[in-house]
Parts: structure tokens; C-alpha cells; sequence
């Protein structure tokens, strides 16, 4: 898997794969080894870890699924994208960045996510 | 140093300091050791890349200086913001965001710059 899109968009398949099987086949995929994916309420390592992070996240927003929202912006193996977190009737819940790093084979190291728009200039 | 938001600016002061020494010491401050700062154009590993990278930047925009453009987004030692480029005539040349990981003892160990804004959803 060489291209970054497919990388990440198979990246949120993994967030919507309610089974849990087919999840971790997904997370082998597109995750390095000892890949960490930290968001705000969430900080794991290891594909196991973040294969049980996406069941947490689908008990929390049932029906719930994420979509790319942005192009991929990508330099020095580093890339940024927007995504939303969608319900059933098609409003969208949250919307966030990730922020990530492949290693040298492709796979996904790091993502980091943020949640919302940045705060404004005078919140701190 | 503790404050997030203080380190975040002593570090712009750092891209807007002139003085090599001067620079060298704010660079001392807020970044770790062996800290990475990955910028489309530029990738320095460790104080004293780190210190020529802004040499180079002020060389190639003279009379300009960065100036934090939103408030500081944070969660597990990750964080970020939000700047703009400003010409001697108060015009924006530049903005971008810039995501950032903090070591244990609150120096930064990486900052990852993106220019500009989110390409389009169809762009990748």
C-alpha cells in the first residue's frame, strides 16, 4: 500500500469496522507495529490497543461513522487531513484533524487527532 | 518553563530573533536535545539545525516576523496552534499551523508545520 489516500482512508474503514476481526485485519494493514494513535480523550500503542480503541469510540456513537473531509496534505512522511464524525441521519457529531507519520515502509506510526476548529487567538 | 502558551511563543521569538547567539539561547530554552522541526520546505534535527533553519527562513523573508494567530490546542503533551507570517507592512505572507509533542520536562521534542489551508476534499 504505497498511496497515501488509500493509506488513510483505509485508516478510517478501520474506526467504522464494527467486527472485530475484520478490524484487526484492517489495523494490520495500514498500522506499523508499535503505532501510537493519541487523541483527546485517547492515547494507544500497539495495533491491539488501537483496534480496541475504535470499539470503544463505536459504543460511544452508535450508528456513527467517520468520513475524510479534507484532501491529504503531505510532506517529509508527515500528513494532515480533516475528518468528520457522522450519524446515521447524516449531521456530523465532530469534526477533527489527524496529524500523522508513516515509517519508511508506509505504514501509519503516529496520528494524532484534534478535535473542532482551533481555539480562538485570546483563549489562552 | 511550564506555560504552554509561553513556550509556544518564546519559540516564535526564536524563529524572529535575528541574533545568532541570542537565537541560540532562546532555542536552549524551549527545545529538547535532540528535538525535530519538520517544515515543508526544511527538516532540522537538534539546536543547532534548529537555530540555522530560522537563519535561513529570516534570509529568505526579510522584514518579517511570526506571530501566533489562535490559541493552543492541547492534550497528552501534544499541542497546536495556529501562525501567521507578517510582512514589515502588517500583511500576512504566510499561515499555517504548527502541531507540536512536549518531552517530560516540557521542552518540545518535535514540531510538524503545515502551510496554509486544508486542500479541498477532491484534491487527493
Amino acid at each position: 500500500m504505497t498511496n497515501l489516500a488509500d493509506t488513510v482512508d483505509t485508516y478510517l474503514a478501520g474506526w467504522n469496522e464494527p467486527d472485530a476481526p475484520r478490524r484487526a485485519g484492517i489495523v494490520d494493514q495500514v498500522w506499523a507495529g508499535g503505532g501510537r494513535l493519541i487523541d483527546p480523550p485517547l492515547d494507544a500503542t500497539g495495533r491491539d490497543q488501537i483496534s480496541d480503541m475504535a470499539a470503544t469510540l463505536q459504543a460511544q456513537f452508535p450508528g456513527h461513522h467517520f468520513v475524510r473531509a479534507s484532501g491529504i496534505d503531505e510532506h517529509h512522511n508527515h500528513f494532515r487531513f480533516a475528518w468528520d464524525l457522522v450519524a446515521s441521519d447524516g449531521s456530523v457529531t465532530l469534526s477533527g484533524i489527524d496529524v500523522g507519520e508513516l515509517d519508511a515502509d508506509g505504514t501509519i506510526s503516529r496520528i494524532t487527532g484534534f478535535f473542532g476548529a482551533l481555539p480562538a487567538a485570546d483563549a489562552s
